[in-house]
């Protein structure tokens, strides 16, 4: 019993920060997965992956962050972990499929953030926001001529189920260590260009990074911190502008409020959202269908106080400022 | 060895009704944690609670009733509660997040059953028929200085992942008793009128609770029990009449069946439903979008025996047996 | 301890082909159970199973397949279940509900394959293609008088909770053997005829067994091993004709490639997809939309070499080929 004990305290040293109460599981691993995809729920393809990941260790603890992924959109799998990430342990291991590029010569990669959590998924674009958010400890390679399934060389396409699952599952259950993954890489990974939040010329600039797709509401990227350097006030009305590129789309004035009860059904109001993000709504309505408003690297957004009073400078344009969806290759 | 076991003896005994194999557990809690909301499966909303739940102990066993309630349908909240969790062990802990009234007055409680399971959610009327059903043992008001994620109280609106699945997941892991949720209240919930389920005057009258929307099936709350009062008999052919407030929607005469083969494809028939409830269908159609059905706390039926031998007497309105979709305040 | 790791170890060995470190769990059972069926998440349903397996055993790991299965789809259930168990451990018990007959005289089974999975389902076509696939072992009538649901006697319509999902969490548990479940019936499941692959006359035939729905690609089931004796090779064009039954309904070239970045954006590919099959896309788009091909037994292809040196010899049209969609009873 006591040798049992002690290998008990020991796995939780060895842990660091993770709690390890799930295992133990060798090499500190924490022995949480957790998958995104664009495969939808529809068909076996998230099903395969799970069985494989099962096979590797069937104690790990398998949940999904979203596979409803719009098909190929790799901006919205960079905002699902934007949105999420935080709010799981560390040592938790992501593996995303969102892979247009299939086939071609993007890498298969594992990045390791500042705040221990782990990224399985093709170097694409997908790890922009929380590479930019978290901070790269550490970017590697998977080798692919060890870390895949058995017997699985022959096929082309299913990289989500053969390497990623595959690998990401060793990764969580400490079958493997995260130098084992394969080489290190240079600590950056591809990105996709947008408008950064910013308060310049007496006026918030920021980009539309998703919408609530389930009430319509539409969100910003410009969180709390640069809200109040406009020292923007509950009850007070803003003027509201929304761009694609350079297209104006929505031009309105609106409250900003504590809660969507705070207007009558619909009416519009500025709030900040669950992730402490200006965004805007329609109490009990859609926003974004009735205004026609979308999303991604090239959607921004300029909010200003009325009056008029603070009559913005000289500014660039909206084209000028950002560089929509264009991908770059840049570390944090 | 012998310390081990004792421990585990003491924690089955402990846990009183609720089986403990998969903890241990403290306080007797279950280690079992059941998430619904409106959410859908599309962003990272229900990943997020997830998370914060895992953080709280990775352990846990962590489920989905539905995250396809219809957006602030506190109705179906209620109902998909109803359905469902007597099939879930005493002792699990079910976290409902619909929330129309976010940031304004309405409570966020935990109510336990007399069935020894526990609801975590706004009181808004999403534990009428649960505590209908099961019985209110105790209702606490959940404290929010001290149940709360850590660093959660600048979010004005996400109760869900800082309140509820926080709440929820201590409460399962055993890591708050049920007294430290906060005060206890009356043993009282918000609830939403609706016609209950009647025999009178020679006929059956019900609720149309929720439609069986993979086949557009229409349940009604009508229960064996009840519906044996008017003598219903397999093969006998009865008239259905369906109203949305007062206004009739459907008038016809179909057969009661045991299951559907009984009639030719196309066909109406009249069943028991797997609640055990009496319910409408086409074989192998949809009588619902058929018919222009739709449920909620205002639809009610009405089920005579053909032919017109038993004359209903005098009788109130379906507008005023009723109460349609208004909130009130009651007990069990 | 010495006692409790004997009894690990002995466990272990018990278990046979399954690894067994989740539970240990009695009778060489492997704790793992994964659901399927066409209910969808919407409801209820999905959730009352899994409540009834967590209350036979909380220790279960419990898993979808999906349940977006189109209704009724019989040949779904059996292609899902095609697609995906072989990345799934041995002694995985898979409970599937698509049951458009439930209710009449289909029988309610168990198969156990040569693979040492287990497939509890009402036999109605479901298990043709693992049964193909994987081999038959045993197949066992399940005994309803002994394994249902305690008080579950008077439901007549819900198969899926009362018996399946009690019955194969009970097997996955080790609660009761593959003996236990009822009497050996004779080594056959019902099947559902299609075309099989073949190469004959110079052309490879098959059947479009299912679409890669999220992203409209055509899925055959020509494999690598039958594609082969065609010589099929990288970069060279071959001529596709799809046929619904005997009607044309698709021809045209494509070549064969690796991945889909090897032709432009727009254009039609053949390819292997992730199960090793021949299959049609279009490069960022939509095939199966774009040229209205749909899937099932009756659905079938026909490849040969372009040019037209390799004339097919006389043959039988598709229709005396195959027997579509026929029920059949057949053994392997």
């Amino acid at each position: 019993m006591k040798k049992y004990l002690r290998f008990i305290v020991l796995g939780l040293a060895v842990c660091g920060l993770a709690a390890c109460a799930g295992g133990p599981y060798p090499r500190g691993a924490a022995g949480i997965l957790v998958f995104q995809s664009d495969f939808s729920l529809k068909d076996g393809a998230v099903s395969a992956m799970k069985g494989v990941a099962i096979g590797v260790d069937r104690n790990l603890k398998i949940y999904d962050l979203t596979h409803e992924i719009p098909a190929y959109s790799i901006w919205d799998a960079a905002y699902r972990f934007y949105q999420t990430v935080e709010y799981w342990p560390a040592g938790t291991v992501f593996v995303s499929v969102v892979d247009p590029g299939v086939g071609t010569e993007r890498l298969s990669v594992v990045l390791k953030t500042k705040t221990w959590q782990y990224f399985v998924t093709p170097d694409n674009g997908t790890l922009t926001l929380v590479a930019e958010k978290f901070g790269i400890e550490e970017v590697r390679q998977i080798d692919e001529a060890v870390n895949r399934r058995l017997d699985s060389e022959k096929s082309y396409t299913f990289h989500g189920r053969d390497v990623y699952a595959y690998t990401g599952a060793r990764l969580a259950a400490g079958a493997i260590s995260f130098e084992q993954v394969g080489k290190a890489l240079p600590p950056r990974v591809e990105t996709i260009g947008y408008q950064k939040a910013a308060f310049e010329n007496g006026a918030l600039f920021g980009n539309i990074p998703i919408l609530d797709v389930q009430y319509g509401n539409v969100w910003t990227n410009i969180d709390r911190a640069v809200a109040e350097g406009m020292g923007i006030q509950t009850g007070n009305v803003y003027t509201v502008e929304i761009f694609n590129g350079a297209v104006p789309v929505f031009k309105g004035e609106m409250p900003f409020c504590n809660s969507f009860g705070d207007v009558p059904e619909g009416k519009t109001l500025m709030y900040y959202n669950s992730l402490d993000s200006l965004s805007f709504a329609i109490n009990m309505g859609d926003f974004a269908s009735t205004h026609g408003v979308e999303y991604g690297g090239e959607w921004s957004v300029q909010i200003s106080a009325r009056p008029a009073n603070t009559k913005p400078g000289p500014q660039k344009s909206p084209g000028e400022r950002s560089n929509p969806g264009a991908k770059e290759k840049g570390g944090t």
